[in-house]
C-alpha cells in the first residue's frame, strides 16, 4: 500500500485486502488511530466497538484462507447510533434513560456482517434523528462550522477518514445533508429497498437506511449489500439491487437530467448555484440532454413533510409525553416532539393527499426525464451556533434551508444522492443532488459518477 | 310472467327479460307502481329518474334486436346519494347549500350502464354516510324501527322490492349494516376492487362501494359488473372480477370456516346468537369444517377505526369547518366532523399501526380458514329514536353496536357480505356476516350460497 489506507475508497482497498497486501487488522488501526488524532476535536463517534479487533483478525484468517467474501471483507463501517448492534449500545443519540435498547443487529448491520464488513463504532446524530446539527459534532472541513445532520457523526467522520464508510438514516434529508456539508457521498436509494428493521423509527413513511461514503461507487456497493428482504420492516419490498458498482461507467450519453429551476434552484447562495450550473454543463458536455420541467405543487409541501413527520415522531414518543417522561430530551427536540401533538389526524391527511398529488406529478415527468439534478442544500456548512442563516436576501431557520431540497424525495420514497462538486469561495463543500424514480438507482449512480470524475472526489481530510 | 316480477332476483329476470317474456319498461313500471304505493310510508327514494324511462325502452329495443348485454340489460337499480350520475343530482345526504356536485357517472355507475342496467333513482343516506339510522327512512318489516345506516335507503329499497338492487358504500358497516336489519343482500367487496370514483368520500382508506341484493348471486353479479379498473380511484387495483355467479353452487364441503368467539359473538341479543349457532350447525351438516380461533387484538379495534374515520371525514370536510360554513350539517353530523378536528395525527398512525398489527393477526389466521362467520350486528332493527339499545345486560350506543362486528373487515379491507339467516321472535331479520381473505370472494359466496339455501331468501315485503 503506497498511499494512506485511510484515503482510500472501498473499491481499492477491497482487491489491496483479497490479495493480501492489506491486512484488515492494519486497515482498522489505521482507523483508529486517525480516530484517536482527530476525534478529539470532530466528536463524530459515540462508542468505539471493542470486538471489532477480533472481528478483522477472523477477516484476516477468512481471506487468508481463499475464503473472501467480497468487496466489504474487512472495511470497517462506522454505524449511526439509531441502529441496534449486537456489540454496541444503541442511544438513538438521547441521554434518556431506561431506553434500553436491546443489543442485536439491525437488519441492514446483520447483512454487511455477512458481506464481511466490521463495524468499527457508532457515530453521533442528533438525538431521535430529529435536527440538522449533530451537536457536538464538527466538520472536518472547518471545525467552527456544523456537520449537519442527523447523520452528522457519520458524514464527519467518512470526510475525515475515521472509517471506510458509515451508515446514516434520511428521513428529510438526514443523509444527503451531512453527506453535502462534510463533503461526501450520500445514498438515500428508493424506499423499501433497504430493510429498516431494528433501526430506531423517526417516521415510518419517511425515513430510509443508506451509505455515506468516500465514492460513488461505494455507495453502490453499500447499497446493494444491504438491499433485500427484512422481516422486521413491512415497508420492505424484498429484492436484492444488482451490483450495479460494475457498470457504472456506462456514462450519460443520451440520458435525459430534468432541471426543475422552481423551488429547486429558489434562493441559492451564488456559487452554490455556479456548482450546480457547472455540473450540468458537464452533464450537457457528456452527452446528457437537459430538460426544463415545472412542478408548480413543489410550493407547498415544506409543511406537508413537517406534518408527516411531527405526528409521526409524536407517535413513538406519546407514550413519554404522557407520562411526563420527556425532561431527559433536549429542548430543540422536546419542543418538536411536544409541537406533533397540535398536528390533527386531518392535518395528517391532508399531507398525505399532497403526498400522492406530487407523487402523480412526478410520475408523469419521469415519462420524459432520467434523473432530476439540482442542489443538496442551498448554502455550504453554517457556524455552530446559527439558528438562522442568510441565503441571498432571505433569513431562514436552519431546519427550514437545510431540508428544502432534500424532503420531496422523501415524501416520494424516491432514490437521491448527493455528491461534492467542488467548493466555495470559503472551501467549504457544495453538494449537488440527482434524483431518480423508484428503484432506478443506476440511473442516478452513472450520472452521479460522471459527475464524479469530472469534478474529482474531496480528499479526506489529511 | 306468473308471479309478481318485483319480487324475483335478477337471476330470474334476465333470462325472462332477454327472452322477451318481460320487457324492460315493463319491470321498471312495476317497480314505479310499488314507490308509488310503499315509498311515502318509507321514504327510501330521494329522487326518481326522469330518464328511466327512454333507458328501459333503448334495452328493450336492444334485447329485441338481438343485443342482450347481459344479466343486467335492463335491470332497474336504485343509487345510494354519494355517487354522482349524469342524469340525476347527488347530495350525498345532506341539505347543505352549494355543494354543486356535478352531473355525471360515478364509474362504477358509468360500468353498470355499460352492462345495460338503468337507474331508477337515487336512495336517501345518512348524511355524509355518517350515520346509522338514515333518517327519515323507515324499516320496510316494521315501520316503527330504522333501516339503519348509512345506506339505508338502498336496503329499504331492496328489502320492500322497489327496484331489482341497489348501490352502497361501506366505511364501517354501511352496506351490511342495512342489509342485516331490512333482510336482504350485502356485499362489501375487497377494498380497491371496485373504483370509488365519482362517490363522495368519506374515509378514503375505508370507503368500499358495493351492491345491495335479494339473494347471493345477485350481489355477485352486480360486483363482479362494477369491479375492475377506475383512473379516478388511485386505490382501484383495476382487475376485473370473474362471474362468480355460474359457480356459486359449488357448496362448503371440505371449507374451514372460522369462528373467533372473542368480539364477534360477545354481547349478543339470543336470538342473534341462536341464528348464528343455526347457521354454523348447517354449515357442519354440509361438509365444512368449524374452526375456532382467537384474535385478542380485536379488543382494541373500535377506538382505531374511529380515529382513522373522523380524521378523515374532518380533512374532507375541513375547508367548511375553517369558513364556519357548518350550519347545514344535521346535529348529529357536525358533532362528529368537529370531534375529528381533535384526533391528533398521532392518534391517527396509532390506529394505523393497530390496523397493520391486526391485519398481520388476520392473514396468520387466513392460512387455517378459508371464511371467518360471524352475526353482522349483535340484534336487529331499533325502534326510530332510540339512541342507545340494550343488548343483554350491557346498554351501548346505536354507532357502537351497529359497527362492533362490522368494522374489522374495513379496517383490513377485506370483503364480507350480510345475508339473511330468518327473523327473531319480533319478526325482524337476523343478518349473517362472512368474511373472507382479499380477492377471495368466491369463498365467501359459496359458503354465503349455501347458508341462503338453507335458510331461503326473505320475501320483499308484499
Amino acid at each position: 500500500m503506497t498511499k494512506a489506507a485511510y484515503s482510500l475508497p472501498i473499491s481499492d482497498l477491497a482487491p489491496a485486502l483479497r490479495d493480501g497486501r492489506l491486512h484488515p487488522v492494519d486497515l482498522l488501526d489505521a482507523y483508529l488511530e486517525r480516530i484517536a488524532t482527530h476525534d478529539p476535536a470532530l466528536s463524530s463517534f459515540v462508542h468505539l466497538n471493542a470486538a471489532a479487533r477480533s472481528d478483522a483478525e477472523k477477516a484476516g484468517k477468512e481471506i487468508a484462507a481463499g475464503k473472501w467474501r467480497g468487496p466489504l471483507h474487512g472495511i470497517p463501517i462506522a454505524v449511526k447510533d439509531n441502529y441496534l448492534t449486537q456489540d454496541m449500545p444503541t442511544t438513538a443519540g438521547t441521554a434518556a434513560a431506561g431506553l434500553d435498547l436491546p443489543l442485536r443487529d439491525a437488519t441492514a448491520v446483520a447483512r454487511l456482517r455477512k458481506a464481511g464488513a466490521l463495524m468499527i463504532g457508532k457515530t453521533r446524530m442528533h438525538e431521535y434523528a430529529w435536527g440538522m446539527e449533530t451537536p457536538p459534532t464538527r466538520n472536518p472541513r472547518d471545525l467552527s462550522r456544523v456537520p449537519g445532520g442527523s447523520s452528522g457523526g457519520s458524514g464527519a467522520a467518512v470526510a475525515a477518514g475515521l472509517c471506510a464508510a458509515a451508515l446514516g438514516s434520511d428521513t428529510g434529508g438526514s443523509i444527503r445533508i451531512p453527506a453535502s456539508l462534510c463533503g461526501c457521498v450520500g445514498l438515500k436509494p428508493t424506499f423499501g429497498l433497504i430493510g429498516r428493521g431494528g433501526i430506531v423509527p423517526h417516521s415510518w413513511s419517511l425515513d430510509h437506511a443508506g451509505p455515506l461514503a468516500a465514492t460513488v461507487e461505494d455507495a453502490a456497493i453499500l447499497t446493494a449489500a444491504m438491499s433485500g428482504p427484512d422481516p422486521d420492516d413491512p415497508a420492505a419490498v424484498g429484492k436484492e439491487a444488482p451490483h450495479w458498482a460494475d457498470a457504472l461507467e456506462s456514462g450519460v450519453s443520451g440520458m435525459r437530467v430534468g432541471v426543475c429551476r422552481r423551488h429547486f434552484f429558489d434562493g441559492l447562495t451564488p456559487d452554490v448555484e455556479d456548482a450546480a450550473e457547472r455540473a450540468l454543463s458537464s452533464l450537457s458536455a457528456q452527452g446528457a440532454r437537459i430538460t426544463e420541467f415545472d412542478v408548480p405543487e413543489l410550493d407547498g409541501g415544506l409543511g406537508a413533510i413537517f406534518a408527516i413527520e411531527l405526528a409521526s415522531s409524536t407517535a413513538y414518543h406519546d407514550h413519554r409525553l404522557r407520562d411526563g417522561n420527556v425532561a431527559d430530551f433536549s429542548p430543540d427536540v422536546r419542543t418538536l416532539v411536544e409541537i406533533g401533538r397540535f398536528v390533527s389526524g386531518a392535518d395528517y391527511l391532508t399531507a398525505e393527499r399532497y403526498r400522492r398529488l406530487l407523487g402523480e406529478r412526478f410520475a408523469m415527468q419521469f415519462q420524459e426525464i432520467d434523473v432530476v439534478v439540482s442542489p443538496t442544500l442551498p448554502l455550504t456548512a453554517w457556524r455552530v451556533g446559527e439558528r438562522r442563516v442568510r441565503v441571498g436576501s432571505e433569513e431562514e431557520s436552519v431546519l427550514a434551508v437545510s431540508w428544502r431540497l432534500t424532503y420531496p424525495w422523501n415524501l416520494l420514497g424516491l432514490p437521491a444522492i448527493s455528491i461534492p462538486v467542488g467548493n466555495d469561495r470559503s472551501d467549504l463543500p457544495i453538494g449537488l443532488q440527482v434524483a431518480a424514480p423508484a428503484f432506478a438507482e443506476f440511473a442516478l449512480l452513472r450520472v452521479a459518477k460522471a459527475l464524479e470524475d469530472s469534478f474529482g472526489t474531496l480528499p479526506r481530510v489529511s
